[in-house]
């Protein structure tokens, strides 16, 4: 598949089949996700493909309470939107209603660890919050919801369970001082799978020379 | 391009020639970053493309100490390597340095700012470094890598000029409270470019339902 193509059209995909995956197609997702670049090329994750279905059962009662919890901000901080913004929340909230009640049914769920003793994170002290230890695990996130796109498959990232991570921890035999840092169900899609995107226009998202500044003139 | 091929090769390419970029050529790699997913599909965070000489140079005097500082850092962490292994990390080095010394004669330096208020940040209060603000400017960063390296130009992420945010925010106005997260300089290649990758294989990086448990049987 064509990397713009695939890049265009890699959406959340929130309904999945409960069909199995091969295991050569999960083997190739799961590569592309280690060809991603780390700070120092160290490497410092791993991924937990859970199958299970007793884990994956147990993944959703954590997750479901957390997901409503956020449900219910998510409604009142954009109970402004009207009109087709509103439908588009609307749509994007079923579905990840859908995905909540329903976590178990994705074949795998990727559970993405982190050893936060070689994170290279270089924005401590700034007082505010810090994100560089992201630029060693969510490049390989996103190879692997590419990769996932070009199998066909559904997929979404999800973070929510990072709010449950010590019981995720015991479920799945997590070391310390690992962490967790993102999870990702796949599945064959239910519906109608990747497609267009919905997204800011690169004017208003890339600046020349400064924050604010005209790029393309 | 192909994704896979795509993925498969793209590394950190740190010498640049000063050949500028066509405006068509930016806009496509800059576009394939704002079709990432971010947490809510809120979009928190904005690029700006610095092209202006003495600005690069100011970033480039601004990383030079910083990169000689974890240079150090960097050769007394890794002083056990031997044979081939040591010799990657020198030629690693030598790379690294070349850039330092020469950040301002990549043509774009494309620097990634966030929002700190619409991160969707869920490992707060866990006792270890935060990552999950990560989720919503990572993977954009990594559209970006892959994108440059289907149009030939080398490129590679750098995170150093985080320790120096305050200066950097005056330098390219960035008003509070957004902040910094990644500078990625883009150049054609001046030596070979993108190409084979060192990483550990899938069966060391992959587990399977727990931690260091097998997942290809």
């Amino acid at each position: 598949m064509d990397l713009y193509e695939a890049m265009r059209t890699t959406r959340a995909v929130r309904r999945h089949r409960p069909d199995p995956i091969p295991d050569d197609v999960l083997r190739r997702v799961l590569e592309a996700a280690v060809w991603a670049p780390t700070g120092g090329n160290a490497q410092p994750w791993r991924m937990i493909a859970v199958r299970d279905p007793a884990k994956r059962r147990a993944l959703r009662d954590l997750y479901l309470p957390l997901w409503k919890e956020y449900q219910q901000e998510y409604m009142q901080a954009s109970a402004g939107l009207t009109g087709e913004a509103a439908g588009k929340r609307d749509r994007m909230l079923a579905a990840a209603d859908h995905l909540g009640e329903h976590l178990d049914v994705s074949p795998v769920l990727v559970v993405f660890c982190f050893d936060v003793r070689r994170m290279s994170i270089t924005d401590e002290g700034l007082g505010r919050p810090s994100v560089v230890g992201g630029a060693s695990i969510y490049h390989a996130v996103q190879n692997l919801l590419l990769a996932c796109r070009a199998e066909g498959l559904g997929c979404v990232l999800t973070t929510l369970l990072c709010k449950a991570e010590p019981v995720v921890r015991t479920l799945l035999e997590i070391p310390a001082p690992w962490a967790t840092a993102a999870f990702v169900p796949i599945g064959w899609p239910a519906s109608k799978g990747h497609g267009p995107l919905t997204r800011r226009p690169v004017e208003r998202m890339a600046f020349g020379d400064r924050f604010g500044g005209d790029l393309f003139a």
